[in-house]
C-alpha cells in the first residue's frame, strides 16, 4: 500500500509531462530517492527557506513547486549556498523535491494557466500559444467573461478572486473601457502581448510587467493590460494539482497547499492624486 | 543671438557625454537639422504621442527625452508605424528629437541618478558601479539619510517626494527594518543589487523589479528593496537638466519640462489582508 | 479617383513581394504616410542627393528605388547625415520612398533580371538559381542569343544596349570566343558564376567584378565575363516598373523615370597597348 | 657560392616580415625544400597558370608572387585542382613557390605601396593606416603631388604611370577638382576611405572598387576616387623587390620580373556620351 | 589495359562514397594526377614517413590510407613541414594519396568496423550507430559471439585475433562478467558507449579510452569496455579493401598491404600485482 | 579545539587557491556544512561510489578528492542519477566532499605535479607552463634525473614508482634513447607536448594519451612519450595533501588516503612479439 517517491514522481509527470517544457527550463526531480516512500505531498508556489520549514513541520516527505531551485545549472550544493542549504535541509529531512514549471504553464485541462482562468470565472478558455500538435497544450489562456465588464470593474473582480498580496492590482488602458475576452498567463507573460491581440484579447493579465513594453502597447491598439503579484498568478494550481495528485494515487498519499505567503513584497504605500512634487503633472 | 539645434546638442553632451553612454544604447539626435534654429525645449521621460501633441501644441523646436525612440534600429520610419509616425509628425512640425539615457545616468552632479538622490535627501551621495577612470561617474547612487528611518517610513517619503502614479511604492523586507544608507537607480536598476550590497546599502530603491530576483535577495542577508514606477524615478531629472540648458545657454532657449504623465499604469486596486482565495495565507 | 500611398505600396508589393526579398535585404516603406494621396511617382536606381532634387522639383509624392537607402539599421535619422537628411527632405517635401531590391532582383517577367535580359535580346531566360518553389521565379536569367557571335561582339552589343557610363563594358575571356548562351545579373552578381556554369552560359554579365574571382575563373573552363557599371546593369528595370505600376492603377498615377545618371564614375582614360612602364610585358 | 632555399626565404623575410601580415592572410612558403639550392627567382603578382609555365621554360627555381596560392586552406593538392595542379607542376619542376602579400604591403620603404607612390611620383609617403608599433609601418601611402592637378589630368598620370590593362583607369568625382594630397592603397583598397579622408587626401587610387561605397562617398564631402587594374596596382612592387633580393644576396642568385600580364581582363568597349537607351539620361 | 588513378579513384569511391563521410573529415585525393597510369597500390593505416618510404621502395603508384595527412587544412606543402615534406616525396616519386576515413568506417559490409566485427567472429553484424537513409550504414558494429565467454576470455581473444601491439589489450569492468553481444569501432570510439548499451551489448571494444568517461561507465549498468591499439582496430580492413580493389578492377592492378607497424607504441612496463608505493591499495 | 569544515577548506584553499583552477574547472565545496566539525578527512583521486563506501565505513567527515564530481554543471541531484546518488549518500553520513583540481594541478610546491616528480626523483623540477605571474606555479614539471638512462629503463623506473595500474606503463620512441630531462604531467597532459619540448625535456610522462598526436610527435624531433594511468599520475599528491592538511590545523585532524584503487582497468592480455594475424608485420 505504500507509495514510493518514484509512483509520485510518474503520477505527476502523467499530468505534466516534461516533454512539454520550454528548451530552458529544469524540471522533475531535484532531490530525493525514487525508491523510498511518500507519506505527505507539500505543495508550494517557491523552494524558498519558509516552505523548507513547513516540509520539515509538518514532516511532508515530497515537496512540489512550480519554481525550480536550480534553474542556472550548479557545481555543488555546499550548505554555505541558500540553494545548497536548502538541498542538505530536505535530504536531512528525508524530502524530495520536484518542479513543475512551464510543464505546468503548458499543460492541458489541469495546469497553471486553466487553474488561473478558472477563478477568474473565464469561459471556453484555451491556449493563447497553442501548440502545433496539440491545440488544448500551450502557453496562456483566453476566454470570455460570462457578461463585460469595464477594465476597472474587471481589476477588482482580480483583486477579490487572487491571493491577498502587498502590491495589489495595476491596470493600463483606459478604466472605463469594456472588456469581455480575457487572456491570462501565470508568472511573467508579457512576451504573450502579440498572441493575446491576435487571439482578440480585450486585457492581459500576467506579472511582472516592466515599463518599456507597456509604454509601447499603449501607443498602439490592441490589448489593456493587467499586472498581479506572480506568486498570486500561480497560486491558484496549487489546490488543483493537490488534489489531483491524491485522486490519481487513490488518496494513498495526504495533501497539503503551503500556507506560506512567497510573494516577497511586504508593503505598499499609495500615492493620492494630488500633491507631491509630481503635482503639477496632468494625467 | 539665435540659437541653433547643433548649439544645444552640443550643450546637452557638453553635460551629458555620449561617450558614457552603455555600448547597446542609442543616445544623441534623433531627427532635426542641426543648423536650424531653436527657441523652445521641451524635457520629458518618454518619446510618445502625448509628449509629440505637447510639442506640437506648444511649439517646441526640441524634444529632449531619456528614453531613446529608436532603441532597436529600423530600414525606414513609414508613418505606418508608431515610431515612424512620430517622426514624421516632428519633422514637419519643424521639431527635432534628442536623447540622452545612459550618460545621463552615468554622468556626474546633474545626472538622473543624482536628481533621484536630490529629492530623497541623500547625503554625499557617490555612484553604486563608480567608472574605472572618474569615480564621480556610474550608475546608480549610494548616500545616508540624516536620519535613520524604518523601512516603511522610507516607503512613505518617496512616495512624497516622487511624481504621483497608480502603483504606487511597493517595498521587499521587514517593514520595521532600519534604513540609514540608501541605494537609487533610475529605471530598470535590478541588477545593481550586488553592488549596492557591496555598498553597504540598507535598501535599494529602483522600478521594473520582477518575482524571481527579488524572492532570491530576500533568502539572503543584504539590501531591502523599494520599488517605484519606471517614469517616476527618472522624472526628478528633467526640471534639473531644463535649468541647467537654459543657464548654460546664457537662457537663449526657453525650456519646459512635459506636463504628460507618461507612466502607462491607470488604475490600482489594493487588496485588504483579509478575504479572497488566499485567505487562509499567513504571511 | 485620388489614389492613396497605400495603394501604390500594395500595387507594387503585388507584382515585387517582399517575401522574395534576401533575408539580409531591407525594402518596402522607407518614409511616408500610407493614408495621403499620390498623384506622381519617380523610379530612380540609387536613392540619392540628386535624385531627391529631382523628387522636388518635379513634385513627385513618391520616389521608387532599387537600392535600399538605410540597409544598415539606423537609431535616428538626423539630418546632419546624409541619409538623414534625405529623408527630411522627403518628408518636409510631402514625399515617400519605397524600396524594391532583391524582391525586384527575383520577382518573376517584371523584374530587374527580366528587363536586363530583355534589352540585350535573350530568347527564353529563365532564373540562374531558380526558387525550389517556383521555377519562375529566382536570381540572374539565363537564355540564348538569336544568333551566336564573338565575345567581343557581345561586349558591343551590350554597350550599345545599356546606359552609356564612363567606364564602359569590360570582357575577360579570349575575346574572339563563341558566345551563344549568356547569363546576366543585374547588380553584384559575381557570386553566380558557378550556377551560370552549371546552366551552360557561355557568358556571364554583371557588375562589380573583382580581380580574384575573375582571375580564377579565366583558370577553368566556364563562362567568360562580362562586367558593366552597376546602375547601368539596372536601369533596364526601371520604364518596366513605371509602365507596370502606371497600368495596374489604372493610370491614376502619372510616372516617370529619373533622368539623372546615378552611376558615379565621371572619367575614364584608355590605355593603348604600348608605352608606360608596362611596355615590357607580353600579352 | 650556392644559395638554398631557406636562405632565400630568410632575404625575403627579412624585408617582408610574416609578423607585418594580416591575420587572415597565408605568406610564406607553399611548397619547396628550404635545402635545395635556388640559382633563379621569377617575380610576379598572381600564380597562375601561365606564369608557372614562365617558370617551367626559364628554369626559375623559386617563383615569388604576391597573392597567396591557397588563401583557403586545403586538405590536398591533387593535381585535378587547378591550385592542386600548378603545385604538382611546381614540385616536379624543381621549383618552390613563396608569397609576401599583406606583410608586403605593410613593410616599409620597400613595399607595395611604397613602389606605387613611387612611380607616381609621390613626396613624402607615408602610411594612410599606420602601425601603433611603428609609423613607417601600414596600409597604404599618402603623400604630396610635385603639382597640384585637375582629377582628369591626375588619371592620366596614373594610365601612363603604370602597366597597360584593357579597362584603363576610372575616376569618381568632378573632374575638374584640384588634387594635390594622392593615397594610394595597392589591391582592393576601398576600405581605406575614411582613413584617406582623415589624412586629408584629394584622391584614394585603389582596385576592385565596388557601386556602394563609390556612391555612398560621392554623397559627402572627401577624396575623389580613382580605380585601375588590381594588378596594376601592384606590378611596381616586382622590380623592386627582385633588385632587392639580388642584392641582399650579394647577387648569387638571377632574379627577373615575370612578362606575363595577368590582369583578366582582355577587352574593353568605351560607350561615347550619346546614342544608346540610356541617351536620354542628364549628367 | 592500363588503368588510370583516375579509374582507382572511381573504384574506391563506389565502395566507400565520399558522402558517407562526417562533416568535420577530410578524404579523397590528397595528390596524384588522375590522368596518369596507376600499376601497383600500398594499403596502409598512417600516411607517416616510414610507410611513404616503403611507397618509394616497392614503386607503388598510390598510397591508400585511412587516416587523413591533412584533417586540419593547409597553406602550403612546404619540404620543412613534415607533411608538406610527405607530399613533395610522393609527388616527385610519382605516387598519389588516396584517403577513405569515416566514409570506410561508416560503409556499408566492406567497411572498417565490418573487417574488424570479421577477424573477431561476430555473427550478424549490424551498425551501432545505423544511418536513417540505409540501416547497413553507419558507425561501429554489434553482433554476437558464437559462444558466449567471460570478459578476460574475450579480451585474449581480442589479443590473438588484432595485430601485435607493445600496448596488448585493456579491459574494464568484472574480468568473470558474461559476454556474448560484442559492440566494436575501429578507431576512437569512446563516444559509442551509449549507443552500444542502447543495443544490448556486454562489451564496447574500440581505442584511445580515456580515464573520465571509462570511469563513469563502470559508476552504473551497462556494458564493459576493452581498449586496444588505434592501429590494430583498424588494419583488419587493409587486407579486404585491398582484395576488393584488385577484384573491382579486373586484376588489373597489383595491390598490397604495408608491413610497417605504425602504432607508435614501442614498450611496455607490467606492473606486478604487489611492490612499489602504491603497495598499500587494496583492489 | 574542534575544527570545522570551514576552517580545513580555509586551510585546503591556503594550500590549494580556487583562483589557480582552469577557467572550464569547478573546484571547491561541492557538499557539507562549513559549519559543522570535522574530525576525520578522507584524500583519494576520484568521487565515484567504492571511496564512497570508504567514507561511510571509516566515518570519515570530509571527502577530498581531486576529480570534480559535477564538472558539468545540474538542476538537481536526485539519487536515481549516479552522480546524485553519492550526495545523497555523503550528506546523509554528514560528510562533506571538497574538490581541488587544476588548482592542485598548478600550485607551487605541493601539487600534483610536484608529488609526480618528487616520486620519480626529479632534480630542481619547475612548471613546464609557468604563469606569467609567478614562476613556481603552472602545469606540468620539468626536471632532471640524477642519471641519465635509456627511454626503457625510464619505463621501468615509473613502474616500480607509481601505484600498480593493470594497464602498466607504455612508452613511445626508441627505447634505447638516452633520457636525462624529464617531463611530467599528471592526468590528461598530453598538449603540453610543445611547452615540453621547448623546455629540453627528453620525454614527456603523462596520461590518456592517444593515437594522433603519438604518432604525429615521432614523425619529428622532440621529446618521447610515457604513458600510465591517470588514476596513477595523480595518486602520489594524495599522501602529500593529507600530511600538510595534519600540519596545517596542528594535528587537530585525522587524514587518510583512500585505499581504494579506482583507476577503471581491471585486466590485461599482453601480446607477445609473433603470432596472430599481425604477424606479417615488419616493426
Amino acid at each position: 500500500m505504500t507509495v514510493t517517491l518514484g509512483e509520485v514522481v510518474a503520477a505527476l509527470e502523467g499530468r505534466y509531462a516534461p516533454a512539454l517544457a520550454e528548451d530552458w527550463d529544469a524540471v522533475g526531480l531535484v532531490c530525493g530517492d525514487p525508491d523510498e516512500p511518500v507519506r505527505r505531498v507539500l505543495f508550494a508556489v517557491d523552494p524558498v527557506g519558509a516552505v523548507v520549514d513547513e516540509v520539515v513541520e509538518t514532516g511532508a516527505d515530497l515537496l512540489v513547486t512550480h519554481h525550480p531551485l536550480l534553474l542556472t545549472p550548479v557545481h555543488g550544493v555546499p550548505a554555505d549556498d541558500p540553494k545548497g542549504r536548502l538541498v542538505h535541509r530536505l535530504i536531512r529531512a528525508g524530502a524530495g523535491l520536484f518542479v513543475a514549471h512551464t510543464n505546468a504553464d503548458r499543460a492541458p485541462a489541469t495546469g497553471v494557466n486553466d487553474a488561473l482562468a478558472g477563478v477568474l470565472g473565464l469561459i471556453d478558455p484555451r491556449p493563447v500559444l497553442p501548440a502545433a500538435s496539440d491545440p488544448r497544450v500551450g502557453l496562456g489562456r483566453v476566454g470570455r467573461l460570462a457578461e463585460p465588464m469595464s477594465l476597472r470593474g474587471f481589476a477588482e473582480r482580480v483583486a477579490a478572486a487572487l491571493p491577498v498580496t502587498a502590491g495589489g492590482v495595476r491596470a493600463a488602458g483606459d478604466p472605463d473601457r469594456r472588456v469581455a475576452t480575457v487572456a491570462v498567463c501565470g508568472g511573467s507573460g508579457g512576451s504573450l502581448l502579440p498572441a493575446a491581440a491576435a487571439a482578440g484579447a480585450d486585457v492581459l493579465l500576467t506579472s511582472d510587467l516592466k515599463h518599456h513594453p507597456v509604454s509601447e502597447a499603449l501607443e498602439v491598439p490592441g490589448p489593456a493590460l493587467v499586472d498581479v503579484a506572480h506568486f498570486a498568478s500561480e497560486w491558484p494550481w496549487l489546490p488543483v494539482a493537490a488534489d489531483l495528485l491524491a485522486r490519481d494515487l487513490g488518496n494513498r498519499v495526504e495533501v497539503a497547499v503551503s500556507t506560506r505567503r512567497t510573494d516577497p513584497w511586504t508593503a505598499h504605500v499609495a500615492q493620492p492624486g494630488t500633491g507631491g512634487s509630481a503635482g503639477r503633472l496632468s494625467g
